[in-house]
């Protein structure tokens, strides 16, 4: 169906036409277990491939940019004028879900067919991005797509070798038809002035929208992070039986105040209204020596601080060193913390946040907002001052798993959403 | 020195002997690293034959029961009369120290050897018991020279293996000269009320004494336990970044719950003056799926609770089991008991418990109790019906490790105690 030749044909059918290119993305990406498009791989590029031939049968406009990202262009009256773009990432995890970046990039192609079907045409350009390699599942770094595009990768980013442990992401990127020369400068390849503004569309990483009813939401911020890869609670090992509480240097009884400790405050924190998300991925004692009647004189765990607010992060950790104190007195233990590791959170635009609930209530559905706790490439926009803005849409069974469930009903009311918002911009 | 023939030489120097048998103990089972005997091997056979050798010298009778243990008799003037028993083991841990076990076999020769000196005979015979086996660190069952003696190994203790992986007990103890075909009927190799009292002088394997600064101390009892090698905490996995806490089911912050609330409520018991130790060894999220970023669904763990009251013991599980379903409704997670593993507490008998502390008290020492944490032979005699009580001896940094410290003032004020205990029994 070309709608260059269809001119008189009724208007799109954007439910058949959404449905065909998650299956046809589907059919080509399906691994034994699982979706897996591969960053800067053979099924990444055939995803892409996938998405510029729909974009051709729409009559939009495809090329890549220096960074080999695919773009697909609505032309608008003025070309000179600041373009609006959409997208977000055509990469999967391995063995993932099939709409963790791509319901962005089809939600674009979908909006963008629609208007050509329609016979609009808008005032600047309106661009439908499709990053490459944003999962960090493959060379460590997420965002490399958005992140090259923007000049944000470093010396030590480029030297990231594959998860297969062979190809550098230099090569990668170079292989991929990538300007690697002004990548390695950390020049932006875009202006960042030329944008008005930046709309990303992703399925929601969490449970809190099949939770609380909602299709659709508007994303306030993507969470930023303090972690530890490796906290050690050190103690005193001894006889399980023969040494009483009050010599007790036990590691592990320790680390259990801790942990129980930071979720009270954690709950605390949450009734005064900050956003704080708070995990510990990971907690071991020492397995070469640790027994059932040896009280533990070393425990290690992870412990990972998330916030839209770099203050809130910033007291959280304060409040965690600060409790460390007074159990390190309290039980005679020691904390040993090993590198901070930091990561700015991203604030979405207030002034689209706005917009975007005020379509979304035009359109019956509801004007909440949720934080991201995830990142998306969308967080790459914001921090180099690009008016950024996300909307999420309800998905089951979580993401990054081949189980991810959105419904198509739940897809076309958040594309409305983006179609409107990329019509009618600020 | 044979005293037979030095009959008016100064009274026994009993400093002296002890530091010499101490020093011929540790010559003759020293490894590459501290101390090593092991349970039916050479290294005890050879701790056998020393100590055997001293009990000559002093023209104490020797001989070995049913069992293959040493038994040293100083023959009193009715041997029909039920005798008294001193004594403790012979083998130590693999890497262990010269004083656990061994210090009350020394503290019981040189006791008989003094009386030998000082021309003393007893009412009714007294007898030093020199056990093998009592460290499980060899083949898994703890107690087996003092357990074969009364009757009290199962046909699955008999078949164990060596942790060589070679040897079984059954075969150990024929080797070693015990009646085989007796202990593994179950039958008790001597009638328990032909004892009148068994007395073990032991060093402590905490660090209570050296705390509270007490040299000797009498034994309230040998704590029993209850304890799961493994509980499990199922919740459910997640992005640690986009589920929220009122949707989490985390099995780590469940598992940190149930620690400290334990905690807690043994803090609590303590003060109201139960007798209760609470551990937990070990703790692990799934090492194959773990990360940083996801929240564990699943951590395992190891509880054991000991206390010398079976009330206690069946109390505080019970308070386990009730905040285990309690932290399931709250946090939506499961916990998993496998096998409940139960040991029966020993009573000292209240009697020599009296009957000790009035003697520490003649001599200036302490008449403070202690309960023991680690188990002993005396908990297998109790057990049996054995009027049984127990003296501890300070000791520096625990035991089963090389460094334990004995000094030999305090083992002295110790067998001081013993000495007038076995003189003057009940």
């Amino acid at each position: 169906m070309n709608l260059a030749t269809e001119k008189n044909q009724p208007l799109l059918d954007i439910r058949t036409l959404s449905e065909k290119m998650f299956a046809d993305l589907a059919a080509a990406s399906k691994n034994s277990v699982g979706i897996t498009r591969e960053a800067y791989g053979q099924s990444e590029q055939q995803a892409i491939e996938l998405v510029k031939s729909y974009a051709e049968k729409y009559d939009l406009e495809t090329g890549f940019d220096a960074a080999a990202n695919l773009v697909i262009t609505l032309p608008g009256d003025d070309p000179d004028k600041p373009f609006i773009a959409c997208g977000s990432h055509l990469d999967s995890v391995p063995q993932g879900g099939n709409y963790d970046g791509a319901a962005g990039v089809v939600a674009g192609i979908v909006s963008l067919a629609r208007m050509r079907s329609e016979g609009f045409t808008p005032r600047q350009n309106i661009k439908v991005m499709a990053f490459r390699g944003e999962e960090s599942a493959w060379f460590g770094k997420p965002y490399i797509g958005s992140s090259a595009l923007l000049g944000r990768l470093s010396q030590a980013d480029l030297e990231a070798l594959h998860r297969n442990g062979h190809e550098r992401l230099s090569d990668a990127l170079t292989k991929a038809g990538a300007a690697i020369d002004r990548i390695a400068k950390g020049e932006p390849l875009i202006d960042p002035k030329s944008l008005a503004g930046y709309l990303e569309l992703h399925i929601e990483q969490g449970p809190v929208m099949i939770a609380r009813d909602m299709p659709t939401a508007i994303v306030t911020g993507i969470r930023g992070a303090i972690r530890h890869r490796k906290m050690t609670c050190l103690g005193k090992a001894g006889h399980s039986g023969a040494v009483p509480r009050w010599l007790r240097q036990d590691a592990l009884f320790a680390t259990a105040e801790l942990i129980s400790t930071l979720d009270e405050h954690w709950r605390v924190l949450l009734e005064r209204g900050l956003d704080i998300v708070v995990t510990s991925g990971i907690v071991e004692t020492n397995s070469t020596v640790h027994s059932m009647t040896r009280i533990p004189d070393e425990v290690s765990f992870s412990i990972e601080i998330r916030s839209q607010s770099v203050d809130a992060l910033e007291a959280f950790y304060h409040l965690m060193q600060t409790e460390c104190s007074k159990i390190e007195k309290s039980r005679k233990v020691k904390f040993q913390f090993d590198r901070r590791l930091f990561t700015a959170p991203a604030k979405m635009n207030e002034a689209w946040i706005e917009r975007l609930k005020e379509i979304s209530r035009k359109l019956n559905l509801p004007p909440e907002t949720l934080p991201s706790g995830a990142g998306h490439d969308a967080a790459v926009f914001a921090n180099a001052g690009i008016p950024t803005a996300m909307i999420f849409i309800r998905n089951d069974k979580g993401s990054h798993n081949p189980d991810e469930t959105m419904s198509i009903d739940d897809f076309l009311k958040g594309t409305e959403i983006l179609y409107h918002a990329l019509k009618e911009p600020l």
